[in-house]
C-alpha cells in the first residue's frame, strides 16, 4: 500500500553533547519518509526553496520516495536551529526562519490523494483539514504540538474528530486534555476521535491505547544519544510505513507497528540528523526488532 | 526458601489528592515483608515504640511474618508524614520523627540469620554493614536513598562490594555515578559491586540489568493512584520474595521477579498505606500476572 506524509522540510542546524551540525537534512516530513520508505511506497507533500541542496533530493530519490509533491518554491528553504542539553530530553530552540513554509498550502497530486493511508504531519490544523479534503484514505494518522494546543484548539478538534490515529508527547495529552494521571489522559484523548492514540515518553517508551486495552513498548536502551532530533517523526514514520505494509490494521499489527517505530526511531539517534536512518535496511531492522522482542520478554 | 527484611516499620500520614491517612502501618520493612509473604517465609527486623498498634502486629503476624526480630523499645514509634501533589510522581515530606528508630542496631535472632535471602532496606549504610556481619545469606539485595550518597558515601560503597542486586531509582544512579545517561549509569553501578541492578523509574516502569543484557519491563497502568507509599518496598518485596521462592538465580527467573515486583507494587497504589496490599493473594497476583503479559505483548 501506498502512504502520504505533509509536513515539514527543513534545513536544520543542531548542537548536541556529541557535537554540531550545520544545516543538515531536517524537516519531520524527511524523517518520516526515510522511515516508512522501509516498509512502503511514500509520496511526501512538501516544500523547498530554491536554496534546497541538490544533493538532498537525490537522496530521498535514492529511498524511492515519490518527490511530485514537494513543491520548489523561490525563497529560502524553511531553517531550525536547536541546543540539546547535557540531558539530551531537553533542547533549546536557537532559531526558526519558515521562509517559504509560510505559504505553505498542502496540493496532493492524484497519486497521493489516492494513497490508502496518510499522515498528518505537525503543520497548522487548518492546512491539515485542508489536506483531509484532498484525500481518500481509509486510514489517516496525525501529529500536532502544544503551539496548535495553546492557539489553534478548534482547527485541531475538528482534525481529531477525522483521524484514525494520533501519536502525541505526554506532555501533549496533559495540556490537551488537563489530565494528569496519562491513562485518563489517552481516554480523553480518545474521546475526541481517534481510535488509536500513541502516547510518545522519550526515553521511556510508548503507551499504545487501541481497542484492546494497553500496550507499553519500551524504548531501545542506547548508551549513547548522538542527536535525537526527528526521533518521533522516525517513530510515525515506521509505526504507518508498517500499518501500510499489513494485510490489515487490527490490534496485532498495531502493536508490531508500535515497535517498528520505536526500532527506527533508535536508529536515528544513533548519529546526527537522518544519516544512520538514511542507511538502514531490512536487515538492520529486523535484528534490532529482535533485540525489542528480547528486552521485553519475560 | 526463607528471607530477612532489615529496615523501618513506621507510622506514617500521608495526604494526597485521593484523601488522607492518619497514622497508618507504614514503614519499608513492613511493606517489603507485607508483599514477599506472597511468596516465601518472611523474618522482619526493625524497631517499634511501645505506642505501635497491637492490630498491626496481628495484621503482620496473620500473614505469616516472623516478628521474632521485631524489637520493641520505650519511647515512640519512628513517625513520617508526607503530601502527594496533584502529579503523584512528586510529594513532600511534613515531618520526619526518628524517635526509637535512631537508636536502632539490627540484631538477627538465629533463623534470620540463616535464611538463604537478605534485604538491606534503606537504612544507614553502617548498618547494612552490621547486618552483613551477621548473616549466611547466599543472595543479598540492597536499596538505598539520596540521604546516603550524600552523607555516608564510602559506606555505603562497602556495602555495594558485598551485595548481589540493588534496587534504586534512576535519579539515584544519576547522583551515585554522574552518569546523566541511564544505561551508563547502570554500568557504573555495576562497577560498584552488585552484579544485578533493578533501576525503578516509577510510572515508566523498570529496567533490570543482569548478565544477559537489558530487560525493560512496564509499569502497570493506573487510572487512580490512591497512595504511591510504600510502592517501590513493596516492589522490591515482590522481587526478593519470587526469588527466594525459585529454584535458582538466573536470568529468567529475574525477569520474572521483576514483574511480580510490579504487581505487587500496582497493588499497593490502590489504597492507602499497605490496605491493598494487605488483601492480596495467590489468585490475584495470578491475575495481574496475565494482566503484565497481555501489557507487554506483541
Amino acid at each position: 500500500m501506498s502512504l502520504t506524509v505533509v509536513g515539514s522540510v527543513a534545513l536544520d542546524t543542531v548542537e548536541t553533547p556529541a557535537g554540531k551540525n550545520e544545516e543538515g537534512l531536517g524537516g519531520a516530513a524527511t524523517y518520516f519518509a526515510l522511515a516508512a520508505a522501509n516498509y512502503a511506497h511514500v509520496h511526501l507533500i512538501g516544500i523547498v526553496g530554491d536554496d534546497f541542496p541538490e544533493e538532498h533530493v537525490r537522496l530521498l530519490e535514492e529511498k524511492g520516495i515519490d518527490l511530485e509533491g514537494l513543491e520548489r518554491a523561490a525563497g529560502a528553504t524553511f531553517r531550525w536551529a536547536g541546543r540539546y542539553h547535557d540531558d539530551v530530553n531537553v533542547r533549546d530552540t536557537l532559531d526558526t526562519q519558515l521562509n517559504v513554509f509560510e505559504q505553505f498550502h498542502p496540493k496532493l497530486p492524484a497519486a497521493a490523494s489516492e494513497a490508502a493511508y496518510l499522515f498528518l504531519g505537525n503543520i497548522h490544523p487548518s492546512l491539515q483539514l485542508e489536506v483531509l479534503e484532498q484525500t481518500r484514505a481509509r486510514f489517516v494518522g496525525l501529529d500536532t504540538m502544544n503551539l496548535w494546543i495553546d492557539i489553534a484548539l478548534d482547527d485541531l478538534k475538528a482534525v481529531l474528530r477525522r483521524v484514525d490515529a494520533v501519536i502525541i508527547n505526554d506532555s501533549e495529552v496533559k495540556e490537551l486534555t488537563g489530565e494528569g494521571n496519562l491513562i485518563r489522559g489517552a481516554r480523553a484523548v480518545k474521546a475526541l476521535g481517534p481510535r488509536i492514540v500513541v502516547v510518545k515518553k522519550g526515553e521511556h517508551g510508548c503507551l499504545l491505547f487501541g481497542e484492546d486495552g494497553v500496550f507499553a513498548a519500551p524504548a531501545y536502551p542506547l548508551d549513547t544519544v548522538v542527536d535525537p532530533t526527528g526521533a518521533g517523526d522516525t517513530f510515525a514514520g515506521g509505526f504507518m510505513g508498517y500499518l501500510a505494509q499489513q494485510e490489515a490494521v487490527d490490534n496485532a499489527s498495531l502493536r508490531r507497528a508500535v515497535v517498528h517505530g520505536s526500532v527506527v526511531a533508535s536508529f536515528t539517534c544513533e548519529a546526527f540528523g537522518p544519516d544512520r536512518l538514511a542507511q538502514i535496511d531490512e536487515r538492520a531492522i529486523a535484528a534490532r526488532y529482535r533485540a525489542f522482542q528480547e528486552l521485553a520478554a519475560f
